[in-house]
């Protein structure tokens, strides 16, 4: 992806070049294991890059609250990569539940180790994100982040529960994208301001950052299902529509639609029942019924009150980062 | 199950009778969740029931080094719920892995529930672990449960390895069931003993206690796999088998085996080219070959392990009934 979003986060990732250095070693350090199969599907991950989006906000987080790394003890590069295992972890659980075969334009974990293998080192990573929490050995932080952990859980379970049921409400459809993407996002900033010991506004603006852009990234993750070419996109459109997944631009064509597109919707989402032509007549739909751009304006809303969330902080070029990050996270679409 | 490990377990259990019941509102007190699938997942599992062993190894080590709770402040019962939920995890995900439809004689959660529930609900009771060892606030004891978590994976995923491979040495599969069932059976003990402030010969004892507890308890288990009845084990008979797992009494039958014996090992256990009368058959070799007396003499080595363990603490009737349950663990074949 070489568009708006791309390029702030690659300016970010170029000012914490240093930081980003140190984690991605020790993302493949701790993820080493004398089971040879684990840092196998590990290399694989890591082949697979993904921006790395949630440790950036990790590293970046507490240097904006000032914090100054002694030599031997990086803190918030050991929970940068602590965040990236919850995160990969979470990502070889989805694509089993999912039955994904491709991740960031590859084929995924499972289609080329198995279901079997995704599922245990999945929990080997999960289980190394809580040995690096303990290693930090701040409780603060470790509640923080086993909390975001039991939340993920939730939002996934409940988009499973929502999963084929147009009837879905659309809070709790923003529940589940709070659930499985906001809540990490936010647990990724406030430890950079936990290790900062700047435990008051700074934390509370953080975890108000993370929220909104983590809400703004799903959603229009979510709009892109049904919007981005798929060599563009890395990963095949229409999947969301595939799986029945009920995201906010079916939902607003839902309610949108005639009689007769809303029996069409019942269809190819409640029942199941696809035919090859269908997801063509869904995009179609989605774009009469303006319902990409209703989900980009409840992104916008979100990317706004993510970077008002920073304004307590001085101006530096970090902060205006952050604030370009948010703006170009909706950017990607327009 | 009503042969002797079940006498020996619900003796420690009445024993212990304040303690369980503690144990067991604390389990479906942490279970619960807004998300109304994990406690409906979860009233499954607690329905199904299971001996609770490696909680009640918790409660019975902390006790065993002379803990005494505070009336609002019982560490041994909220960390007795920890392990069992680290255990029933991996039991979700176990069942998804091997793809088995029974579990304790009941309809395993994935058969129910399906498996993207049993592999995201798992991730919640995983999650909800390191919130209650977050509570507990012991680093050591974090320590302890993160590791083991980290160890049960890594088990796991070795497992996955040698499966289907004769040529899997007994020193491999024993550091699968190391990993597998000992190293939790280990943090269970040992987290009693740190709750009691007895970090030195006492915590020691206990962890030698469960590691070699767990292992005479996995090697049986193995054993009845193939020589057990159904009814009996509240298992399929021959699931092992059928997964082409490799497990001590393939081994042994295989290394005693005539020519035709191997041939008949690689076409059933490495080619997966399995008939119907091909689980008799197996049984037949294991039997002829001493395969599970070879099996339960291990076993009997490990049980006498733990048993002698518990010699450094006074001689009371609780350590007595955990020596008994070292016992009776390998005679449940006997």
């Amino acid at each position: 992806m070489a568009d708006g979003s791309e390029v702030a986060l690659r300016e970010l990732a170029e000012y914490l070049a240093d930081d980003m250095a140190a984690c991605n070693r020790a993302i493949v350090e701790r993820m080493d294991s004398p089971v040879a199969l684990i840092p196998q599907l590990a290399a694989h991950l890591v082949a697979a890059g993904g921006k790395r989006l949630r440790p950036l906000l990790t590293l970046a987080s507490a240097r904006l609250c000032g914090y100054q790394p002694d030599a031997t003890h990086q803190r918030h590069v050991a929970l940068a990569a602590c965040v990236e295992f919850i995160h990969t972890a979470t990502l070889l659980h989805d694509d089993v539940v999912d039955e994904s075969s491709l991740r960031r334009g590859m084929a995924s974990a499972n289609a080329v180790f198995g279901n079997k293998a995704s599922v245990l080192v999945g929990d080997f990573l999960f289980a190394r994100s809580f040995q690096l929490m303990t290693d930090d050995g701040s409780l603060k932080v470790m509640n923080i982040l086993s909390s975001a952990s039991a939340t993920i859980a939730e939002g996934e379970v409940l988009q499973m529960s929502t999963q084929n049921d147009l009837s879905t409400q659309i809070d709790q459809y923003l529940e589940v994208i709070h659930g499985k993407t906001a809540a990490l996002f936010a647990a990724a900033c406030r430890v950079g301001a936990v290790v900062a010991n700047r435990e008051g506004a700074e934390e509370h603006a953080l975890e108000s950052y993370g929220t909104n852009l983590g809400m703004a990234f799903q959603l229009v993750d979510d709009a892109l299902d049904y919007a981005a070419d798929q060599a563009h996109l890395g990963k095949t459109v229409g999947d969301d529509f595939r799986e029945g997944k009920i995201t906010l631009p079916v939902l607003a064509a839902y309610a949108a639609g005639s009689e007769e597109d809303r029996a069409f919707w019942h269809r190819v989402i409640e029942e199941s029942e696809q035919r090859p032509e269908d997801l063509d007549h869904a995009l179609r739909l989605i774009e009469q019924t303006g319902a990409i751009r209703i989900t980009l304006d409840r992104a916008t809303e979100y990317a706004t009150a993510a970077r008002e969330a920073l304004d307590i902080f001085p101006p530096t070029r970090l902060r205006q980062l952050l604030q370009d990050t948010a703006s170009y996270t909706v950017n990607r679409l327009r």
